[in-house]
């Protein structure tokens, strides 16, 4: 399995050329997403939800809103990761119910935990809770970016699209989650030049250091 | 490598007790920083790098900087993520040395994208970038967390501790990077009873929409 992360990881590159005919698989893309999907937050809130943006009409509006990309189009499966903008004691309690239910547990047993849960939220201001839910959204986009890589299917982290226009376009304006990265999905073209240039990084001892 | 995957993700927890005994081989610590290297990251400029603490001295002050969670110093190994505070012309230079000094390109041929790539800083304030690296650093994190539940090796990420006191114990205070999230990595006890609480994740048609 060792060599088959490396091997996998280095074949792995952002991909700009998708070709479109090719479409992944039902059962690959349920690994995919069930794999984000068990992807760890901070305290296990889990302070997001995924769009697999299927429509094409509302991709050619999405790819409109992300500088004319063609991944956005081109790619088989587009899917945008939207961060909660709050939390708040109504959405802790959806979690600890969740707990309880999982856990077979009483709510009244864990309001320790949920106390704990409130008191971590108290002490940071609502900016920082919105930055906070969108840096656990990337650890989801890592297991979504590694776990396709191990199927051998290719993807393309994006930041570069207007997230006020994608939450207009994915009626996310009202509600409480906000647009923050995209994952598209699929497999390369044979023409995507960017394939098969060596992979840029710095050095292991500039970014792994031992004390 | 679909049920590898399910298989695995499902193993993983986020680890309570470690074994203090067993430790990680060097061939498994190298897969796992390997494919932590090999995170892409936005514009591929890897803003973060990751510290390996070995030193049990130190570990014992970390430890005692993040409310004396056992893992930090019972984990086989401890991995500090330090973000850059900043990024500026000098590092992109660096950059995009390394981009042309990889692809076997000459430095002027590139000068359009490190343009591209200061253009794109100018239009974040230094909060925003400071943040926008310490979100690259989740993808990475990401990668440690799968790569290491792949080969059966469990860890905790913390969020947990004190930034500024860590940043004083690993000599960062004075330089561009600051800690911003740990990963411990090793072998959990027998006696952790939290190894086989069922994950608790919302219902996949809360997490996952498609439209």
């Amino acid at each position: 399995m060792n060599a088959q992360i490396q091997s996998a990881l280095n074949w792995r590159y952002a991909t700009k050329l998708f070709n479109p005919a090719k479409k992944v698989s039902d059962d690959d893309l349920n690994t995919i997403l069930e794999a984000t999907r068990l992807a760890p937050s901070s305290l296990g809130i889990h302070p997001w939800k995924a769009i697999v943006v299927t429509d094409e009409a509302i991709r050619k509006q999405l790819r409109a809103a992300a500088w004319n990309q063609s991944q956005i189009t081109d790619a088989s499966h587009i899917v945008v990761f939207a961060a909660r903008k709050t939390l708040d004691e109504e959405y802790v309690n959806a979690y600890i119910n969740r707990v309880a239910e999982t856990r077979n547990q009483k709510v009244e047993d864990i309001q320790g935990y949920k106390q704990m849960i409130m008191g971590s939220f108290a002490q940071k201001s609502p900016e920082a809770i919105k930055e906070w839910n969108a840096r656990q959204v990337y650890i989801a986009l890592g297991f979504l970016l590694e776990s396709a890589a191990l199927i051998h299917i290719d993807t393309c982290p994006m930041e570069g699209f207007d997230p006020a226009q994608f939450d207009k376009i994915l009626n996310l304006d009202s509600s409480a989650y906000g647009s923050v990265v995209v994952a598209t999905v699929g497999y390369r073209s044979e023409e995507d030049k960017y394939a098969l240039a060596p992979k840029v990084r710095f050095p292991i001892n500039s970014v792994i250091e031992t004390v």
